[in-house]
C-alpha cells in the first residue's frame, strides 16, 4: 500500500480515518489546502524556518544528541550525553523540518532530513528497538528496565510522529520504515498478555493512532488503546512520585480532571481523544471533554497556559494559579493545543477553537522570542520587582537558545511550521474557519482567500477564489469575547453572536466577499474570586491577545510594585510598527500607590492599601504578553492591582 | 580540663564564652536556671517527653537509622537504608534525649542515651571519621567524594550538637569524646591549605563554635570560620543546583538577604552569628542582622514561617509568599528560632525576641500535633477546597508520624525539650524575660516565679523568690503588637511601650510582685500590598497567636470558597477547655459570597466580586493556627478575603 495514495491530502499531524472508522465530524485540511500568507503568523513562521530550524540542527550537534545516535550506530565511540530522552529532541526537530519543507520546499531541508534520517536508521537495532541513550548508557540494565522514567516509548512516539510528518510532507518513507519497525517491536513486546508496563511519559498513544491512520495496521491502534487503558491502575506506584504525577491514579475513562505532570497529562488526554475518535467510543470522548472542561475552568491561566507548579512541573489544585510562580511550560501549552485541536475535530464545538486561539496567541507564543531562536521553558505571568534569576528556567533570566532539558525549543519549531493545519477544517457540507490570519484555503468544492490584519485589526475579509456548482457552507468562528461582532454578506451586515459559529450557506461564485468585523475594544478582565493569587487585580485584553505591563515601557521612576490600574480610566490603542516587530500597544490609566516602608509586612492596623497619591493620571503602557522579555529584562505583570 | 567545671551553668545549646572572647551582651540561662511550670508549653513538653521521644526511638529503629550504625560498627550486615543523612536524625533525637533528661531526669532516658551512644562510638572509624551511610553505601567512592550533597559535615554537626547537649545536661562525656575525634578529623582534613571543600548543608558551623565553647579548643572555631568564609565563592557551582541554593552565591559578610534552600540558609546564618559573637566581628554581625531584617520584612509568613517554594525547599523572591503553596518547612522555622536566639544574645534587641515568639507559637508549633507524635514537614497557610493529598508532605494529607526524609520530627523534639532555654537571659545588671509562660527562673542575684495563662490571658505575674543585696534590673519584653500594655509595680500601673523592653531596677525583696498586663484584643491584620498572594485579605491575631479558620468548625454548608470576613464586624473570644487541649476560639462575623458558576474563570465584564448574599451575619469560628489539622482534614485559611 502506498500511503501517499491512501491519503492524498493529509499533510497534517492529525488525520482521522475516513470514511470508515472515525466519528470525527470535522476533517483537517492540512498544509496541502491551507497556505499562510503575509501577516502575523507568517512572520513567526518565517523566523522559525529561516533561523530556528537551522539553528536547531546546530544545537542538536552541540548538545550531543546527534553524537548519541552516531555512537549507537557504531559510527563513533563515547558515552551518551544529555538526558535520557535526548533522542526525542531530534525527532521533534525532524518533524519540524518536514512541515517546513511542505510550507517552503527548500532542498536544504530535505538534505538535513535525509542525513539525520539515515543516522537514525543506522542506529536502529535488528529487532526494531531504538533508543540511543539507552543503547549506550544502560545496555547493562537492559531495555525497559525502568520504563516509568526511561522515556523509551516517549522517544518512540516522537519518532513515529516525525515519520508520519515526513511521509505526508515530503514523500520520503525511510523514517516511516524505521517507525514501523519500532512500532512492530512495541506490538510484539507490550500488552495485556505480553509485558504489562507503560512509559511514564505519554506521547506514544497519539503517535500509534496516527501510525495506524497512516498505515491502516490495526495493531498500532490496539496498542495505543492498551497504553491508554493500562493507566490509572497504579502501575507506577513505586517509582518515586505519586501516581497522580504520571496520570496513573484514575483510569482515563473515569477521570474528571487532569492532574500531575502537566505535559504528561495533556499528551495522554490528546492521545485518548485520538483513540476515542478512531474507536468511536462516546464514553471516552465524554471523559476527555469533561477533563478538558475542568482543566479550562479551574486549572488554566488567562493565557491558556497550564500547570501551575514548578514542583513536578504539575497541575495544582483547582484555582491554584499563582502569577509569579506560574510554571505554564511551553510544552504544556503545545500539548494543550494538540488536545484542543483533537477535541475540535471530534466534536466541532466552538469552545475548543476558542481555547486554541487563546493558547496559540498567548500561552504558546510567549514561549519563543520574536527572533524565533530563544525560548522560555516557564511562562510566568508576573516577574517581581527584585526577582532573582537563579536558574535558566527562571523567567527573570529571559529566553534561552537551548536548555539542558531541551523539550520546548523543537516543540515550538514543529508547532509553528505546522500552524497552517490549525486554521480551517471541512465537513460534508462545507468549510469552517477557526483561526484568522491572511491565508489561502483550497478545497475541492470551495476555495477562499482570507485577508486580515488580525490580531491588530478585527476585520477579516474572505473572497471566494473557486467554487463548485453545489451549495456549500462557510462557517466562521465568533470568539466568546467578540460581543458585538458583525458579518457582512452581499453588502448587508448582521449581528454575529459571540461564542458560536456563524454559517452562510449558498452556491458560491468566484469573487464573492464575506466580511467579518470583530470588536477590538480594550477589555478589562476580572477573575473568579477562587483564584486567590490575583484577587483585586485586573488584566487587559484586546481581541485574542492578553496584554502585559513591562517595566521597560513605563515612565522613569514608575515601579510595578506601586502601579495600580484604574479599570474605568481612559484607554487608547496605538499601533507601533517600530516596536517589537509591530504591535498595538495599549495606553492605560493608572495611579501610584507608594509602597509602605519596609519592615514587618503585616500591620495590625486596618490601614489596608496605602492611600493613593494625587497623580491620578499615571500613564501605563501595555504590550501583548507574547512579546514581553524581548528587550531589557525587568518586572512584568499581566494582572495589575486595581 | 573538665568541661563541666569550665562552664558550671551552661545546660543550653548556645553558650557564648565569657568573660573573654565574646561580644554577646546577654547570657543564656539554660535549663539549670529556668524551669517551665504547668501551662501552655509544659503541656507540649510533656507530650514531647512522654510520647514523642520514646516513639522517636522506635521510629529510628523501624526506619533503619540505627541498623545503619550497627552495620557500620560491624555488629550486623546489610545495605544502608534511608537518605544519605540518616545519621543526623539519630543525633537530633539524642540531643532531645539529653535536654529531656535535664528537664526530667528519668533513668530510662539515660539508658537510651548510653545504648545509642555506645553504638555511635562503635561505628566511628580509627581516625575519627563517622558517617554510617557513607561507610556502607559509598565506601567505593570514598569519603567526601560528593560533599555538596553527601551531608557528611551536616551529620557531624548534629553529632557535635548532641554531644554538647549530653555533657551539659547529663554529664556523660562518651559522645563528646566521639565528637572531639570527629572534629579533630575535620580539622586535619579541611581548610584553606588542606582540602578546600564545604558541605552543601550547613550546621557544622554552629556545632564547631559550640564545641569550641565547650572545650576551649580554638581550632574548632577556626574551622567554623573557614566553613563560613569559604561559602559565597561558587565552590558548589557544578553540583546540579544554582549556587544560591547552597547559599554559595554571595559571601556571608557581603550578603544582604537569605536565599536558596531555606534550612541551609538559616542554619548558615545562625552559625555565622555564633562566629561573629565569638570573634567579636562587628561586620559579620552587621551582615547577619541585615540579612535577618530583609528576610523578616520580605520573606516571612505571618506565622514566622520561612521558605515559600516547594521547588528546592527555598526562599522565593521578596514578597513571594503564597498561602496555599507555602513550604514553610518545620525545620526552617526551627532554624529561624536558632538564628533569632543567637541574634538576641548578640545584640539584646527586642525584635529578635518578638520574632522568636512569633515563630515558636505559630510557624514552629503548627509543625507538631497536639499529641506530640505527628508532624508537618510543610506548613501551608491555606488548604483549598478540593485540594488533593498527592504526597505525605502535602498539608491536605495531615500530619505524619515520620517521613522518608525525617529531619523535622527529631528537630521538633530537641526544640521542645530545650525550650526553657529560650525564655530568659541575664547580663551584668540583671534579668531579662523574653517569653512568657509559667516558670521559675533562678539566678545568683535574683530569682522569680513567673505565673501566667499566656497566651490565653495577657496577665503575667512575677514574684521575687530570692534576691541578693545589690540593685538588679528586671526587664520585660513588650511585644510589638502589645499597644496599651501596662506594668504594675508596687501596686502602681504605668503604660508599657510596645516593641521594647521595660526595665525596673531596684534592690529586690522576696515576695515583691511585678505584674504585666498585655492587651489581648482580637487584631485584624493586613498585608503589605507587595505580598500579592493575599491582596484584599485579612488575618486574625490575638496575643502572640495567629488564627486560622478551619472547615470543621464552621456551620454545615459553609464553604471556605465563599466565606468572606467582615473586618469591622463583631468578634468575641471564648475559651474552650474542651477543645484542642484547651484553646481560646474567636467568633468572627462573615458574609457569604456565592462562588460564580464554573466555566471560564476570567470574565471580561467588570463584575468584580460577586454580590454578597443577605446573610450579613455568617458566623465564622477561628482557632489558633498551631492547632489546625488535629481533627477532620479539610479546607483551612489564615488569610480570609475581606
Amino acid at each position: 500500500m502506498s500511503t501517499l495514495e491512501a491519503h492524498p491530502s493529509t499533510s497534517t499531524a492529525v488525520a482521522p480515518s475516513r470514511p470508515t472508522g472515525s466519528s470525527a465530524p470535522l476533517h483537517p485540511l492540512g498544509l496541502d489546502a491551507v497556505t499562510v500568507g503575509a501577516g502575523f503568523w507568517a512572520a513567526r513562521q518565517g523566523n522559525n524556518g529561516d533561523h530556528a530550524i537551522p539553528s536547531g540542527r546546530d544545537q542538536l550537534e552541540r548538545a550531543g544528541n546527534l553524537a548519541n545516535l552516531r555512537i549507537a550506530a557504531g559510527q563513533a565511540e563515547g558515552d551518551a550525553v544529555g538526558p535520557i530522552f535526548a533522542d526525542s529532541d531530534i525527532y521533534k526537530w525532524l518533524e519540524a523540518v518536514a512541515w517546513e519543507y511542505r510550507r517552503r520546499p527548500d532542498p536544504r531541508l530535505l538534505e538535513m532530513q535525509r542525513e539525520v534520517t539515515a543516522l537514525i536508521a543506522a542506529a536502529q537495532e535488528e529487532d526494531g528497538y531504538l533508543d540511543s541513550v539507552m543503547q549506550i548508557r544502560h545496555r547493562a540494565e537492559g531495555r525497559y528496565f525502568n520504563l516509568p522514567w526511561s522515556h523509551e516509548h516517549y522517544c518512540a512516539g516522537h519518532l513515529i510522529q516525525a515519520a508520519v510528518a515526513q511521509i505526508r510532507c515530503t514523500g520520503d518513507r525511510q523514517l516511516l520504515d524505521v517507525a514501523v519497525r519500532v512500532a512492530d517491536h512495541l506490538v510484539a513486546t507490550f500488552g495485556e498478555d505480553r509485558r504489562h508496563d507503560v512509559d511514564g511519559h505519554p506521547v506514544i498513544e497519539m503517535a500509534l493512532v496516527e501510525l495506524y491512520r497512516e498505515t491502516g495496521i490495526r495493531a498500532y491502534l490496539e496498542l495505543a488503546r492498551y497504553f491508554v487503558e493500562a493507566r490509572g491502575h497504579g502501575l507506577m506506584e513505586s517509582y518515586g512520585k505519586a501516581s497522580s504525577y504520571f496520570s496513573d491514579r484514575v483510569p482515563v475513562h473515569e477521570a474528571d480532571t487532569v492532574e500531575g505532570h502537566a505535559v504528561r497529562a495533556v499528551y495522554l488526554a490528546a492521545g485518548a481523544t485520538d483513540l476515542a475518535t478512531e474507536l468511536g467510543d462516546p464514553e471516552l470522548l465524554a471523559a476527555v471533554e469533561r477533563q478538558f472542561a475542568h482543566r479550562w475552568s479551574t486549572k488554566t491561566y488567562l493565557t491558556g497556559g497550564l500547570g501551575s507548579r514548578w514542583e513536578g512541573e504539575a497541575f495544582g489544585d483547582p484555582y491554584e494559579l499563582p502569577s509569579d510562580r506560574a510554571y505554564a511550560e511551553t510544552c504544556a501549552a503545545i500539548g494543550g493545543i494538540q488536545w484542543a485541536w483533537r477535541l475540535l475535530l471530534a466534536t466541532g464545538k466552538v469552545q475548543y477553537a476558542d481555547a486554541l486561539e487563546r493558547m496559540l496567541f498567548n500561552g504558546f507564543l510567549a514561549g519563543v522570542s520574536l527572533a524565533g531562536t530563544e525560548y522560555f521553558y516557564v511562562n510566568a505571568l508576573q516577574v517581581r520587582v527584585g526577582a532573582h534569576a537563579d536558574e535558566p528556567r527562571s523567567p527573570r533570566s529571559g529566553r534561552h537558545g537551548w536548555f539542558d532539558c531541551a523539550c520546548c525549543p523543537p516543540n515550538v519549531m514543529r508547532t509553528l511550521s505546522s500552524l497552517a493545519g490549525y486554521l480551517a477544517t471541512s465537513d460534508d457540507r462545507g468549510l469552517q474557519l477557526h483561526q484568522y490570519t491572511t491565508a489561502t484555503i483550497d478545497t475541492e468544492s470551495l476555495s477562499v482567500q482570507m485577508t486580515t490584519d488580525y490580531p491588530w485589526d478585527g476585520t477579516v475579509r474572505l473572497t471566494v477564489t473557486a467554487a463548485g456548482p453545489d451549495p456549500r457552507t462557510l462557517s466562521l468562528r465568533l470568539p466568546a469575547w467578540a460581543d458585538g461582532a458583525t458579518l457582512t454578506v452581499d453588502g448587508q451586515s448582521r449581528p454575529a453572536p459571540a461564542g458560536d459559529y456563524m454559517t452562510v450557506e449558498r452556491t458560491w461564485s468566484v469573487g464573492e466577499v464575506v466580511e467579518l468585523a470583530l470588536p477590538m475594544e480594550v477589555r478589562m478582565t476580572y477573575a473568579d474570586p477562587r483564584v486567590d493569587a490575583i484577587r483585586g487585580s485586573v488584566a487587559v485584553q484586546r481581541g485574542p491577545l492578553v496584554y502585559a505591563v513591562e517595566e521597560v515601557d513605563q515612565a522613569a521612576g514608575v515601579s510595578l510594585d506601586e502601579a495600580r490600574l484604574v479599570p474605568d480610566g481612559t484607554t487608547s490603542v496605538e499601533h507601533r510598527a517600530d516596536l517589537l516587530d509591530g504591535v498595538s500597544v495599549i495606553h492605560l490609566t493608572g495611579r501610584t500607590a507608594p509602597a509602605p516602608a519596609s519592615g514587618w509586612p503585616y500591620p495590625d492596623q486596618p490601614t489596608g492599601e496605602p492611600t493613593f497619591s494625587t497623580d491620578d493620571g499615571l500613564p501605563l503602557v501595555a504590550i501583548p504578553y507574547y512579546a514581553w522579555a524581548n528587550r531589557a529584562l525587568g518586572a512584568m505583570r499581566v494582572w495589575l492591582p486595581a
